[in-house]
């Protein structure tokens, strides 16, 4: 059954488990250590056959990451509905699922190794963070975002990325403090912007208006102000 | 005179004259665009000496890439003494300097271009960020950092990182604004992990107690206090 199954199996589907056995793969381990035998021998077929398939490690390596790309990109997209803060949290939790998912694969991507520094990953990595940025951006109902907003998003989603990292490298925080903390970090980072600039401080000030007292905001506005000793002595 | 003091320079010499010429054509155009050639004719010797000095390409980008990699976690020593709003603002400056000296030599190398993403580069980009991570680790007066702590310091460097190359992309925003900004961001990131973690409380409540009213912190905390309508709706 399973010979006549394999024999059967299109190109286009041969290549789809191939991408799915590889990812696997580098959920365990960085895709730097992980051999074509290794992937042949997962998928039940010989490396010359993957080879047909994959000309060279490095284009499976890419289709795997084209894949983990789409993947990625597709967890940002969130119903425009309710509180800014829960829909940045629900977010927040897929993206998370991604890198415990991905563990390995994350890291090494992320990090740049031998085997997946190419410039084709590299052009992967900045599509996924543009889609993000993008998805944030419609989240915030701003036409077109000014350079301090531009700022505020793309830099929490650089600190999501940062943040996610270092999780990978011990797990030494639960991850859904981090989640929350994220979303956190976004109201920090957009209120010192506002702080300092009108336009943002208009646009903070919308945002924080749909915000319930017990959201995700809210009750991080509650726990500054507890700390109280914050202020600095006049 | 020029060809005797040419003929005379020795090997080291000659060397750091070619790295310097490097760096400088760097600062002006992507290191991806600069040819061995234009290396060559900027330092008035033959194509064939540069090759002698630096086997090839790659060598002699990765012998700039050391320099400026040196130069840059240099500029994160900072005298331990004063308020830490200021020291960090001080710090904040001399990166933003650099930034602006190496413009499109920083951004290609930040965001991986096929001649500078190699493995040699990356753990280059990895040993800055560590140097600068415990540069500001020592300030903070903490021995060996919490989990959360540390959290804070390699995301404040990622975001650093992520602030100078969009600054570089149209500089649409002051470079000063975004040096204080960054100063308020570290303060905005302790304090949102301070809100959940009793250690990250205590360890911001100290930093805050040596800040003057009128320094970096106080300013941020006044305007975000006045900033007011921030608090969410009961």
């Amino acid at each position: 059954m399973t010979t006549v199954a394999r024999r059967r199996m299109g190109v286009e589907e041969r290549k789809q488990q191939l991408i799915g056995v590889a990812l696997e793969l580098f959920s365990h381990r960085s895709p730097d250590d992980v051999s074509i035998d290794e992937i042949a021998a997962a998928a039940g077929i010989s490396r010359p056959l993957v080879y047909h398939y994959f000309p060279g490690k490095q284009s499976l390596y890419e289709a795997a990451l084209r894949r983990a790309a789409d993947d990625l990109a597709d967890r940002f997209v969130e119903p425009r509905e309710g509180p800014l803060g829960a829909r940045l949290l629900r977010v927040m939790e897929r993206f998370f699922d991604f890198v415990e998912q991905h563990g390995p694969g994350f890291s090494a991507l992320m990090r740049g190794g031998p085997a997946i520094g190419s410039s084709t990953a590299t052009a992967m990595v900045s599509e996924v963070r543009q889609a993000a940025y993008e998805q944030i951006v419609a989240h915030l109902g701003v036409g077109r975002p000014p350079a301090r907003l531009e700022l505020v998003v793309r830099s929490w989603v650089s600190l999501a990325e940062t943040t996610a990292l270092l999780w990978l490298d011990g797990r030494r925080i639960p991850r859904a403090e981090l989640e929350l903390q994220l979303v956190h970090d976004f109201a920090a980072l957009a209120a010192v912007s506002a702080a300092y600039d009108e336009e943002m401080a208009a646009i903070l000030l919308r945002i924080v208006a749909d915000e319930p007292a017990d959201g995700a905001f809210g009750d991080l506005v509650d726990r500054l102000t507890r700390l109280g000793g914050v202020r600095p002595q006049p």
